[in-house]
């Protein structure tokens, strides 16, 4: 999934550019889309009515280009990896075909309540695996 | 104008509805987006090259009903009265024609080295006074 | 109440000032210091444990000087008027004795599942008739 | 330098635990103060005086614990390396005892306006060498 998303006078810092932390939520906001259109369950339905949550255990971002007020970024998760509760996303950030910045997050599908790990629904898991194998063909 | 956005999980705060800070950012990114289509002038070129702002000096906000994870909510904006250098904005906030918030902005445009009040340019105060027209006909 | 808070990094915006949504998470966290020291009702006993929440449904704000990086504020929290389980509250911010702006906010005490208003506890109640009474005396 | 910060309602989401995103502004105000106390240098001096800032280029963080609402966090820096212009700091986040996350970051010394890298004054790799002989002393 490829989406775009405005840097905003909210997003930058006195420095002119994008300040992490919000890019960050610009990455979990293109995430929350990817629920959303690809997993097709909105976080609403996730959180509230299913009672799961997607926390992130690990993350890892490599910072390439200041992304600046104005830009629209394009923004594409890829699943690189599905386990019994766990997922790798990557999401790759650019603008214009230059690249801005790239985070691979290792997520865990985990229940709010009692805050344990929960094996991916069937429907769920076999939406990602055929994501991976889309991206191995490409 | 009126534009389209949705309630993250970024916005929403341990009650499960959106936190009022972030509404504001929301409207913020609403304006932001009418100083470019409406007035058409990006924040980038208004901060960046014209070295100008458009700095909140009074704002008044009646909350109606909470926004909620997952909702769209549908921001108009209006052009209530421009001055020499300052406008009145309302924003009304609503999802599906339910009303949520809304909040009365008084901005005055400044000279970001300086700050100090500037008067509108002649073509942004004639597409806010056309603004104001349109209003009063409806 | 005066309670103090740096201007951080992560407040200012792209024109080097505090952006004014980000100012409203200021006043919102010594509003939750003043509910913890004042009300003596931290707000994590507040929501997850008593299931209560204290929404804003009035607020107005006055800007009156730009908060700069590394500033340090003083923001003083005093209760106007107290209702049957509405609060008014004004936040004061200033810096070295200069006012920077100033909030009056109208929150009205509410159960979480329901979303109702509810009653203010006796000793709460006590508490901020107390408040208002020192206020009167100065 | 260990420092103690609040989990404000501010950083938690729906979810009641403290959003990464926000986290992160947590870590980067405690840099923010690390850079004050420990470099000597407040980052309104670095930014808007010496025309220098810190940005990051790489960041791994691991997530153990969830950060809930009221819990005072202790935040510990330490310098880990330095080179010609950059840093790498582990940021180890804990509440009484229990860790919560932990960030490696790589940041470099550059200038805003050419956005170049650049070598760290004597005063400050100094005292960053001193920092990292401390650590191996421990």
């Amino acid at each position: 999934m490829i989406a775009h998303y405005p840097v905003r006078f909210a997003h930058c810092d006195p420095a002119g550019i994008a300040y992490y932390p919000r890019l960050f939520e610009l990455c979990d906001g293109a995430i929350e889309d990817w629920c959303a259109l690809v997993l097709r369950v909105p976080r609403r339905i996730m959180h509230l009515e299913l009672g799961l949550g997607m926390p992130t255990v690990h993350m890892e971002a490599r910072f390439i280009a200041p992304c600046r007020l104005g830009e629209i970024l394009d923004i594409e998760i890829a699943a690189r990896r599905v386990g019994n509760s766990s997922i790798d996303l990557t999401v790759r950030v650019g603008c214009g075909g230059a690249p801005r910045f790239e985070v691979d997050y290792t997520q865990v599908l985990m229940t709010l309540t009692e805050a344990r790990a929960t094996p991916w629904p069937d429907a769920w898991r076999t939406i990602i695996e055929s994501e991976l194998t889309v991206r191995n063909d490409a």
